[in-house]
């Protein structure tokens, strides 16, 4: 008798963005006039930079004949790619890796989601709350969560990241194994200064613990003093799995393509103590469960790193970085308080009146007809916040401050 | 401290293709001057059909305009792919499935790999020997598998399939949960008819176990009365997923396509014998664990079912049958006794003299510079055969038989 795996049953069937998605759907119905402002679910609306058109062009155009076709790759990523990530994103910031140590992948929520396949499954976990749901739901299903009790998994530390503290987490007060950080952070868009990261650096040297670190939104950094990369702090390549996204970097949402730093230097252990380099286990689950990202997406990310992809890649996160501007300066003119939209494209609204995450949701959506996200669906820490994103288009974003202003000044 | 999934360290590091890869290597090294055909790995060398980069040209250049851009889609994949699939592979054979049943992926090898992921550690593995070896990689991982003794996994069961038997596989002689059929077969070219696979269809609903069905190969099917689908067999909706690949019907092991079939009558059970729907047990996965295939891909995929891509694909798949066919022809004519090759892209070659797999592959390697795949590499009853794929250039093809021939003849 073939028997499930209990975990996934612990999992609610329902999902922030569905939620979400159902209550705008009946407001539609209701009101098929009004004109929605969607600036919740974090997706980019700018399209591809000519430079990624123009490489996955030719990509496609190589596999129309036999002397050019690609069949597998490699499932760790063509070297192309990985030369142009080490070079751009790591050796110009100081950091130096070997090609063996990145794997490019079909974008960070697999990588992230996999990535404890190779990791025992009693190891404890600890996540920033507000978190992105991911880390969390893939724990969940393979077991390493316990109970969920008043919106909190048992067996998972949070560590509060709110108004009161600045959003700057304190290091836990019980045994984890394994840290999730996010930054710039999705939701909050807010970052950690060098001093901050190495104090979870030397907590995980200290703990013989493990660093997921997502930082899938680096390339929205403005300040030259935030650290793009975990591994510029020293000793982090001990102690830290790095995941990278060109989603948002480059709008490849639809496209599909991230990759995963794991260093040689990172080992865990076995139960005897016997240190293990994780990355020949994360290089054999992939080898094992994995075939490689598609030629042309790797052709396209490429190109991301030539001059005029960069060029290209800068302007439209400018666009979307004067979109948080125009934001941030519109919201706090409306007297609210805002966090997060200088280096990251997302914006941490506390909600006025102590009005609950769902209540100024709801209201938002029935009386100026703009959706933010709930930021209680990032976890208990989110309650009395929402999540606005920058990737709108201009005109949708001036309008969706002057409704506000009109509202609130009423 | 983190700990290691101690199930990872039992797999050995070596993998088949790259000792053949290495072996090949240091042939080349002191035989510079010898053309070496291969006929190893499973890829295809055909390049894409023109519908497929006409489709793919189209949607990269969809992705250049922020009016036709397309970001996030459906981590299940576009209904317009699913569509497709549904008419096309399944209602033109009798075989009615919903929409929701059907998961759009980056592969065959990753949904094989992390199908795993729902089922409970220790359900009992059952295999057909020789196999594809990530059935079996993908359960050590999750620890399902035992010991390693004598090239067995103590707790998979091994059902042998040799000359001896007609490569029919018998029902297993101790209680299996899950089961892996992949017809037409991966190595060893053979099907199974109706009758055979309706055997299996009625032992896992007699037994509550679950059948995976691999079925990647089912376009290279020339026999009218062979099943493509698993589904054709009445009652196989209770007991099997099934899963299909674009890599070797059009070409896709560059580009990454597959899809994956979960219908909703498949239940699972937990321990306290309540039946779980996998459908919604896999849909949560995936929502979780990945984010939707590349959209051009999947414009490609679409393309395939179109009149011409269908033209196109057929005429790619009768340029490899012809090769299969000449290999069979001229493997007979050596004497030789081959199986396979009229119904799958693959031959079975049973090694002369009792040679070894190894042994008949350094020969071949050396004596004729053509590069097989040992049998014995996809478990212990292939011990004794050599695996060769048409998926190369027809003078290779031929050119290989009429070294062959001399070599046979001398």
């Amino acid at each position: 008798m073939a028997l499930v795996n209990e975990h996934f049953l612990k999992l609610q069937n329902s999902y922030l963005f569905s939620d979400i998605a159902k209550k705008v759907n009946s407001f539609k119905i209701t009101h098929p006039k009004d004109k929605i402002i969607r600036m919740g679910i974090g997706d980019v609306t700018q399209p591809l930079p000519p430079a990624v058109i123009e490489a996955m062009h030719k990509a496609v155009d190589e596999l129309a004949t036999k002397e050019t076709f690609h069949g597998y790759g490699p499932e760790q990523g063509y070297s192309f790619l990985i030369d142009a990530i080490l070079k751009n994103d790591y050796a110009s910031r100081g950091v130096y890796l070997e090609p063996s140590e990145v794997f490019v992948s079909d974008g960070a929520k697999s990588d992230t989601g996999n990535i404890g396949d190779m990791l025992r499954h009693d190891n404890s976990i600890g996540v920033t709350d507000p978190v992105y749901p991911v880390y969390i739901d893939s724990n969940v299903m393979s077991g390493r969560t316990g109970i969920l009790e008043n919106g909190k998994w048992s067996d998972v530390v949070y560590i509060p990241c709110t108004e009161e503290n600045n959003f700057i987490p304190s290091l836990p007060d019980r045994r984890v194994d394994i840290i999730y950080l996010c930054y710039p952070n999705n939701p909050t868009g807010t970052t950690l200064s060098k001093d901050e990261l190495k104090k979870w650096v030397n907590y995980a040297l200290a703990n013989n613990a493990i660093i997921m670190y997502d930082s899938a939104y680096e390339a929205y950094i403005q300040d030259t003093d935030i650290p793009h990369s975990i591994y510029e702090i020293k000793g982090a390549k001990k102690v830290a799995i790095e995941f990278r996204s060109f989603s948002k970097t480059a709008g490849f949402t639809g496209v599909r393509c991230g990759y995963t730093v794991v260093p040689k230097e990172l080992n865990a252990f076995t139960l005897n103590g016997e240190t293990v380099q994780l990355n020949k286990l994360w290089n054999r689950r992939q080898s094992t469960k994995f075939n490689g990202t598609s030629y042309i997406t790797q052709r396209g990310a490429e190109a991301i790193y030539s001059p005029e992809g960069k060029k290209q890649v800068k302007e439209t996160i400018n666009y979307y970085m004067t979109n948080a501007r125009i934001m941030k300066e519109g919201l706090r003119a409306c007297g609210l308080n805002v966090y997060g939209g200088t280096n990251a494209p997302y914006l941490w609204l506390k909600t006025p009146d102590r009005l609950s995450s769902w209540k100024f949701f709801d209201k938002l959506l029935y009386e100026v007809n703009i959706v933010g996200t709930p930021g209680v669906g990032f976890g208990p820490s989110g309650e009395g916040y929402l999540r606005l994103t920058a990737f709108g288009d201009r005109n949708d974003t001036m309008e969706a401050m002057d409704r506000l202003k009109k509202w609130l000044h009423q």
